[in-house]
């Protein structure tokens, strides 16, 4: 996602419409109007999209968690998605771009909310697009945030606690970090570079898990005796198809961060962007796929699956300018990344359920450094320093959270409860009430 | 969805291209030819949206039923969207837009099927979009208020009568209550406003699902001794894909209700209902979290999926002029609503398997009345006339046809099938063969 | 998919926005621009919904193999996706289209990967669309081929053998036969019509996996003692859901071949054919219902999935031309076939386990043969003979490929792991491993 253009006062419509090598020729062709309308369309576009991810992060966790965890794992994914909604409209959305409406919540519900079809006025067309579409699509990074943590503190810790770390998360944390770069903060001006969120999104949210984690400690029995036990994930084609879902998604989630298609240049970026995301997808999961069976000598799906994940991640900070070839690259190093690093957490007897850790934190590290293997212009210094900054500000923000929760509600369950699972213990109900134990319904 | 416009031989398509404030700058800006193009595509994204509902009908039912009528639930869904795509072609369109081409399925076969590329006329520049994309849009409202009947009456109907009902549904009984206000009838003339079918829709299913479930009765073992069983669904991160699924297609749902984007008003009204659709369907996924735990002490995950889809249809009958903040009161009141009427017609012991009723019905009538406190044009009154005359219609046809179907094939399975489940008893199959039970082959 | 563009020197970037009826009032209307950023953007949509294809063979094959094997299947799914994105871009793209730049690796990295915002040139202009977005298209074509092979030889094959047939029908036999038609090679220069390509990838994806089936042989207890054994799937709602996903995707397919939607003519067209593909899907369900119906007494889930996929593919090789009652026609015969060559099949004794040489092969037979009933202009003999030669070219190929796979690596795992299943003697791991045994874990 480059700089929010509304923010830029000096840029016009007309620069928006096409880089500076085809001004001249596009301008007079693709009407303003035109123009607005094709912007428009690929935020909306590129927001459903997103939208859907919330679905594959669903999948994916509900796939990999025990069955006696699956049904509070929807749970948890509706409500957060949900709880995304209503928290960026009433606070998130104005502190992210504190210079367009204020910071008022009655600013957003008129800005947002009341612009009819006979409204349309000129800053709408300055900014080249409806400020709702935009709205709608950068929504869905911040519950994009929110999804990521859900997974790796999965199976141990309370509804009530998760919720309200995640009305924080999408209200405050995750607007004021996405400012600094997306709003026109320092970061910006610094010169940081995550086209579409490695560090903003990913990074983000791997942070904010990792905080919870250390918080909520491992599930019981995962490290005992000086042993690692695998826990193996419950439903792996409910995991597979969340992982197709989010590489569909993701094209919406880089392609859409090109923010305009209305010129030959715009839509001609964004078809580059999605060839890049689609191989670095495939390049992370072939590298998966070859490393494991190197490695232990068998494939192991989940970490193909994680592959293909992580190479999204690590395209996600720069999926233009590279090269397919270097996007080949890019994305398998993400790979590889994720094969490494899901043993090294468990030896840190860092207990993430899903692997999320590996996959939005590291390789959006590692995404984010790769920026400047294909941009000349971005230092390996500014890099670092949005990296660094964004990391202790996330982490340190969510540690106190968690850690306030854990202090006055507690965030984790009961030894009892853990067992049982949270299906029953805290929704009284089963995910799959006939499966496994066999049926006791009519 | 607006008023057909293809009706109003009034409008030209200098109007339709933008609201009255915008004609003047709009339309020497998008060329009439853009428009024709922006207003189909709008079609076709919202079309393809709408027919993925069908999914999640499918998915949504098949996890909300026992094992043993998975495999019919999905049976059901797969046909009931294919005989809605004959019907609607053979007879329903026509029947509902019978000023386009008369009544005569040859007619429909020529104005659908065999326009080609050369015989773009002057009917279809003025109407402003191409016939053959409004068809496919259209087509999948029908189909979507045949998928709200199968989940209601799960697991004791046979299969041929609810196909035959199905048949009826979307050839005749969906055209011609859609065509009183969709058609330019005389509800659209007295003033009823329903966008995208809060009514038209979704109460219509609910109606012809209630005449349903009245004459089919509940299901064996749901109300026993005096008491309300709960019958749990199979498979509930199912469930939860399919309200997913719904949640996405919804936006072309509304937002294809838009019926044009070739302007800048329309465009950006599109967006303003993708953003008032979210954050509806959010309000009522957290009113039903918040409420189940008050009222029970337990988040119920059914209870919060349920709520995201009562959101949407409240929402769905005025997307468009609802604020933010309004849009969540009203989605929010929605989520509550079902809370509040699951128990309710467990009470009047009508079994609803999956909630359809609730959500689609009741929810339904809320969003249309709603109407009135977001459009100052539209009187309670006519609201009112609609939402009786439509449920009337469709309440008694569909409670005639139940009937007679009844006495001549029969709707129900015999006592010893619904023990055996749909599966086994009428498909000789299994859902999950090496579930629950072991397996049994090789 | 028509004859590729970029190949014809001689048509003008006019000719393309419009047939010849329209060019006099559409070449003024929509500007050169609109019009490529029209176009590009078809190919981003049909080609995210091509995409998502993957994701429907994956849940489709997932479904109906058993339990024991369904890890594998989620594998090789995701791994051939990956697979032909690599090998698409490094070998295959220019062997398709030799024409465009060379044959040489780097200059695909140089042609696809390094062009910028600021590159766009008159080349571009000139095909009218981005060739980025073409890639990604084309190499969802490619993808789709290989996912048909994958579901015939399930539960017995290894992954590696595998995995290396499909990097070279990826890479080497999808490009070359594909070519003939769509690079401007002999078939084309023939006559042969085939829109988006029932034999260019469906028949031909069903010759790889006939040959495969052939020199791998039947599961064991297939075939016993003179016996048929039904080996049912595990997962019926997982192949409910991948068909509806494949259906969802087919848009993209059938209606991204028209591969321009910049002139009223072309977005017609593209309506036209939603409305045909989803009508030959309908039709080619309800003629799977009802056969199985009148033929066994019993309807038969699989069947009514797999008689909406022959559907589909019955109208890929001509989506445009006919009639919806045409379409329905042509649909409704692909249906038929399924039912009648499911049996057929297991008469030869050939193990097809998801029904994929019915679906794709011989239903796109029909559908190549079919279109000279709706085109006047396309001779039956140029459609044999592309059927055949693409159908000798495949077979044979694919053939060797898999004997000299058969004798190197060995293509079959051994009796003791086919009857363990692939998933623990493959990949150490289940998809399930709590349902059917009871959990052995914690």
């Amino acid at each position: 996602m480059k700089y929010k253009l509304t923010l830029a006062g000096a840029l016009s419509a007309a620069l928006l419409t096409a880089g500076p090598a085809l001004a001249q020729e596009a301008s007079p062709e693709v009407p303003a109007n035109s123009v607005y309308i094709f912007n428009t369309l690929l935020f909306l576009i590129g927001g459903f999209l997103v939208m859907w991810m919330a679905a594959g992060f669903a999948m994916l966790e509900a796939g990999l968690v025990r069955t006696k965890n699956v049904a509070m794992q929807c749970t948890k994914n509706v409500a957060l998605f949900s709880i995304a909604a209503l928290m960026f409209y009433l606070v998130g959305y104005n502190l992210m771009y504190p210079g367009d409406d204020g910071w008022i919540v009655a600013d957003v519900i008129g800005a947002i909310g009341a612009k009819s079809i006979d409204e349309v006025g000129g800053n709408d067309l300055a900014t080249g697009y409806s400020s709702a579409s935009d709205f709608f699509f950068q929504l869905m990074f911040c519950a994009t945030t929110a999804s990521i943590v859900s997974g790796t503190l999965a199976e141990r810790i309370k509804l009530w606690p998760f919720l309200g770390f995640t009305v924080l998360l999408t209200g405050i944390i995750y607007p004021i970090e996405a400012s600094w770069q997306w709003g026109g903060g320092w970061l910006s001006d610094m010169g940081f570079s995550d086209f579409a969120g490695s560090t903003l999104v990913h990074s983000a949210g791997g942070w904010a898990a990792l905080a919870g984690a250390l918080i909520l400690g491992p599930r019981m029995g995962k490290y005992k005796d000086g042993r690692i036990n695998p826990i193996p994930g419950s439903n792996l084609p409910l995991a597979t198809l969340g992982t197709f879902i989010l590489w569909l998604g993701w094209f919406g989630f880089n392609g859409g961060s090109q923010l305009a298609m209305g010129s030959l240049g715009d839509v001609t970026d964004v078809s580059r962007i999605f060839v890049n995301t689609n191989v670095a997808a495939a390049a992370g999961a072939v590298a998966a796929l070859v490393l494991t069976q190197l490695l232990y000598g068998k494939v192991d799906l989940t970490m193909v699956l994680n592959g293909a994940l992580a190479g999204l991640v690590s395209i996600t900070a720069e999926p233009l300018m590279p090269s397919q070839f270097m996007a080949i690259v890019i994305g398998g190093i993400g790979g590889v990344i994720v094969v490494l690093a899901v043993p090294m957490l468990d030896k840190f007897k860092i207990d993430d359920v899903v692997g999320a850790i590996p996959v939005h934190l590291i390789a959006g590290i590692w995404g984010t450094i790769a920026v400047v293997l294909t941009n000349p212009g971005t230092s390996l210094g500014a890099q670092l320093t949005g990296i660094v900054a964004i990391g202790i500000f996330v982490f340190v923000v969510s540690g106190v959270v968690w850690g306030i929760l854990k202090m006055t509600m507690g965030i984790r369950v009961s030894q009892e409860e853990e067992m049982l699972g949270l299906d029953s213990a805290e929704l009284g109900m089963e995910a799959y009430p006939e499966f496994g134990k066999g049926s006791q319904f009519v």
